[in-house]
C-alpha cells in the first residue's frame, strides 16, 4: 500500500477511502470522455476539516489531487491522469442558512444545483444559474468551472451568484470569506480568484449564494430572421423595451435548426417555410400584461421587417415543443459523433465568424456537416461538427482549424466549459503570454508544490 | 537631484515630470482629509507605452510609485506618503470605440466617469456606475477601488460594469485582458483581482465597459414607516414585484432626515409628522404605466400597514426635493466636523446595529450627535459623527468603537470607499489572518520589490 493512502486510511478511516476496484467507475471519467486513468485513491471527507486534512497531508507528500463534483464537465478538469488522489466532495451537502432579509443561501460544496434551486423556490425567491445538469452537477462544481448555462443574459455567469466563498488551500489551511454583503471593500478579491480556477488554486467547500426574486411568468417566442445582425438588432431593441426581462436569446442557424425540427415529434417547423436564422426568445416579466407587452413588441418587429415571422407559445406545451428544437442539443450524440466547440466572439462578429467557418471548412472538407447555435447575448457561439462526416479527419485537425478561426477574431476558446485537460494546448490562442506568466505567478504564490489539480488548466510546473 | 527623477526627465522629457514647487497642490491630497506629504516627483506619462516605460524604470530603482486619478477617493489611497513618484492617469484620456452590438466601450484609464456616462447615453445606451464625483472623478480610479454609488441595488459595484481590463505590472510589462465578451473561461479572472486592488498590483490603463439599455423614466418615492425590519420587508415585496426596476433603496433613520430636511428651502417634512424609519425609493423601468405600476404597489403596502405614509414624486423638481434631503450628506462637512464611516452588514442586522450604536455612543459619549443612513439594498450603511458634540475624544477612539462593533456583527470596515491609508489599522477587523496572508502572496507574486502604492491596503512589505 502507498505511503500517502495508508496515511489517509489510518486518519479518515476505511470507510472514506477507496482504492484499487473498490473505485467506482463514476470517479473515473466526466462528460467530456476522456478515457479514464485510474487514480491511486477517492478520499470521501465528510467535512471541510477532513478536505483540510486531507490538503495536509497530501501537500506534505508533495502528492497530487483532484477535486470532483457531479462529474458532469466538458472539459476534463475533474478527471484523474495517474497517480492522483482525488478528492470527492459529495459527502459535503446541505443548506446551512436561508437568509431572507439578506437574500442569500448557505451551503456546502457538494449540493447539487437542484436543490439549491428547489431550496430557493420554496422561500419565494430563485437561484438564477441553471443548466442542463442541474440534477447530477454540484454547486462547489459550478462555482470552480465559472459555470454559464441559460440564464446568462439575465443574471450572469455562476460568478455573479455568489457573495462569500470557503476554500480549502494546498496546505491545508482555510479560508474563509463567507461573506453575506453586497459591498464588501476590504482588499483584494480572493473570491474570483478561486471561482473559474477549476480546483487548481484551492477546493470550495462552502459558497453564499445570491437569491434574486422570483419572476412572475414567462413568454416564449420562436422568430425567424434574414440574418444574423437583424437579430442583434431585435436582441438590443427588445433589451431597450424589456431590459433583463430578456432572459434567452438563442440563435439557431439552418443546419442545426432543421436538425432539431427534424427530431420533434411533427417532425415540422412551427414556422412553416424556411429561413437564413432562427431566434428563440423567453422573456421573464415580474407584471401580469407582460406576455400582452412581449406581442406587441414582436408585433412592432414583424411590421418593420426586422422578424420575418413568429409564433409565440400559448401554452406549456408549445413553450416545450419550442424549447424542443434547441434542446435537440441532447441528441447530438446520439445521432452523430460531434466533435463540439464553445467559443466565445464579440457579439458583432458572430454572424461573419459562422460565415467564414462554413466557407472554411468547405473547402477543406467538402463532405463536412456543421452545425451553429449559441447563447448570442452572452457573445456564446456553440459549432458541433459531425466526425463521420469527415472520416480520416482527427479531432486535433478540427480543433486546430476551428481554435485557429477564433484566435484571429479574437475569440475566446472556451466560453463556458473551462479549459480543464481538452482545451490546455489551446489557451494560448486566446490568453497573451503575460496573461498566462501572471497566472503561473498566482498559481506557484498559492500552491507551491503545484499538487492542486496538477496539469488542469495551466501546465504542471517543471513540465 | 535625485537619480531616478533625472532618468524619468531624461527619457519623458521635462514637460512630463514635475518636482518640487511645480508640483500642484491637487496632486497631493484627496477627499479624505488626510495631511500632504509632498512626493518626490509627479509624472504624468502620454500613452501606455510611457506608463510601462516608468514603472519598469520606478521597478528597476526600486522606487516606490503612487497611481493617481481625480483624487476624489475618501481613503487616502492614492496620497503620496513620502519620497513616493505619482503617476497622474490624466493625459490618458479618451473613449477609444463605442460597440453599440457588443454594448461595450472601450476607454483609457484617465477619461472622467461623467465622459463615459455621457457618451453612452448619447448612443442610447446607459454607463450603470454613478456618484457624485462623476464630473472629476477618473475611469480607472474607479476600478481600481471598487467604487459603489447610487445603482448598485439594480446593477451592481464597478466590477460588475466591466468586461476587459489592462494593467501594467510592476515590472513595466503590459497585461491585456481587452476582452469584449460576456463568458469567457479561459483561465483566472484576472480582471477582478486587479478591480479593487487600489493600485497596489498594477495600473488601470484602459477598460472594456458593459453598456445597459437604457431606462425610460423614473419614479421616486418617500416613505415612513414603522422600523427597520418594516423597510427590508418593503424592499423584497417591491422586487418581487419589480424585479430590478427598484434602482435606489435609500434609507434614513431620523437623526440624518431631520439634519436632511432642516437644510431644504422648506424645511418642513414632505411626510408632515415625525417616523421612526424614512426610505427613499426610485424604480426606473422601461415601460410606460411604469409609474402607475410603482403607485398601486406603494398604494397596495400603505393599506397592508408596511407604509405609514408615503409622497411619490410628481415633477423633476419634487423629485429634486425629494433627493435633496437625501443629499445632504454634501453638508454634511459644512456644518459639521463629521467623522464618517462607510461599512457593510449582513441586511437584517442593520436596524440592530443601528439601535446598538446609539447605546453604546450614548453610553460612552452622552452628549454625541450621531447620524445614520445607507444604501440598505446593497448592505451599506453610513455613519457619522459630529466630532464637536464629542470634544476631547479622538478619532481613533471613534475608529475603535464603531469598527469594534462592525467585526462584533461581522460586517466590513469598507462598504464601497476602499482601504486606503487610512482604514489599514482595520483591515482584520474584516479579514481573517488566512485572508490576509493570501493577499499578502498575491502582492508578493506580482510586485515583489514592493514599489506599487506601498503601504495601501496592506502593509509595506518588510514593516
Amino acid at each position: 500500500m502507498n505511503q500517502i493512502v495508508q496515511k489517509l486510511i489510518d486518519t479518515l478511516g476505511p470507510a472514506s477511502v477507496r482504492t484499487g476496484d473498490a473505485i467506482e467507475p463514476r470517479y473515473l471519467g466526466d462528460w467530456s470522455g476522456r478515457s479514464p486513468v485510474p487514480p491511486l485513491a477517492v478520499v470521501l471527507p465528510r467535512s471541510v476539516d477532513e478536505v483540510a486534512t486531507v490538503l495536509r497531508l497530501c501537500n506534505e507528500a508533495r502528492q497530487s489531487v483532484v477535486p470532483q463534483g457531479g462529474m458532469t464537465g466538458l472539459a476534463g478538469g475533474s478527471i484523474p491522469t495517474g497517480g492522483d488522489v482525488c478528492i470527492s466532495m459529495e459527502r459535503l451537502v446541505g443548506i446551512e442558512e436561508l437568509d431572507e432579509a439578506a437574500a442569500t443561501m448557505t451551503v456546502l460544496a457538494g449540493t447539487t444545483l437542484q436543490t439549491v434551486q428547489e431550496a430557493a423556490q420554496a422561500a419565494g425567491f430563485e437561484f438564477a444559474l441553471d443548466l442542463g445538469a442541474r440534477g447530477s452537477c454540484q454547486i462547489g462544481g459550478n462555482l470552480a468551472t465559472n459555470a454559464g448555462g441559460i440564464r446568462v443574459l439575465q443574471s450572469g455567469t455562476a460568478r455573479e451568484q455568489v457573495l462569500g466563498l470557503e476554500v480549502v488551500l494546498a496546505d491545508g489551511s482555510v479560508l474563509s470569506s463567507m461573506n453575506k454583503m453586497v459591498k464588501n471593500n476590504t482588499g483584494y478579491d480572493l473570491r474570483n480568484l478561486f471561482i473559474g480556477s477549476e480546483g487548481t488554486l484551492g477546493i470550495i467547500t462552502r459558497a453564499v449564494l445570491k437569491l434574486k426574486p422570483r419572476r412572475a411568468a414567462r413568454s416564449t417566442a420562436l422568430c425567424a430572421l434574414n440574418d444574423y445582425d437583424g437579430a442583434v438588432a431585435l436582441l438590443r431593441s427588445l433589451q431597450s423595451t424589456f431590459g433583463d426581462e430578456i432572459g434567452a436569446f438563442e440563435i439557431m442557424w439552418p443546419e442545426f435548426y432543421d436538425f432539431g425540427v427534424s427530431l420533434t415529434q411533427s417532425k415540422q417547423s412551427p414556422l412553416g417555410e424556411a429561413y437564413p436564422v432562427y431566434a428563440l426568445i423567453e422573456q421573464a416579466g415580474f407584471s401580469d400584461d407582460h406576455g400582452e407587452r412581449f406581442a406587441a413588441a414582436l408585433n412592432a418587429q414583424l411590421e418593420a421587417g426586422v422578424v420575418l415571422n413568429a409564433v409565440i407559445a400559448q401554452s406549456q406545451s408549445e413553450t416545450q415543443a419550442l424549447w424542443a428544437i434547441r434542446e435537440a442539443t441532447a441528441e447530438l450524440p446520439v445521432k452523430l459523433e460531434p466533435i463540439n466547440f464553445d467559443v466565445s466572439l464579440p457579439i458583432g462578429a458572430i454572424g461573419h465568424f459562422v460565415d467564414a467557418c462554413r466557407k472554411d471548412f468547405g473547402a477543406r472538407w467538402p463532405t463536412h456537416r456543421g452545425f451553429y447555435f449559441g447563447h448570442i447575448g452572452d457573445s456564446n457561439l456553440h459549432v458541433t461538427l459531425d466526425a463521420r462526416s469527415i472520416p480520416g479527419v482527427t479531432v486535433e485537425e478540427v480543433d486546430h482549424a476551428l481554435y485557429g478561426m477564433v484566435r484571429d477574431y479574437k475569440g475566446s476558446i472556451s466560453a463556458e466549459h473551462g479549459i480543464g485537460l481538452l482545451k490546455r494546448p489551446f489557451l494560448g490562442y486566446s490568453r497573451s503570454p503575460a496573461e498566462l506568466a501572471c497566472m503561473r505567478a498566482i498559481k506557484h504564490a498559492l500552491d507551491p508544490h503545484g499538487i492542486l489539480n496538477p496539469g488542469k488548466v495551466l501546465p504542471a510546473e517543471g513540465t
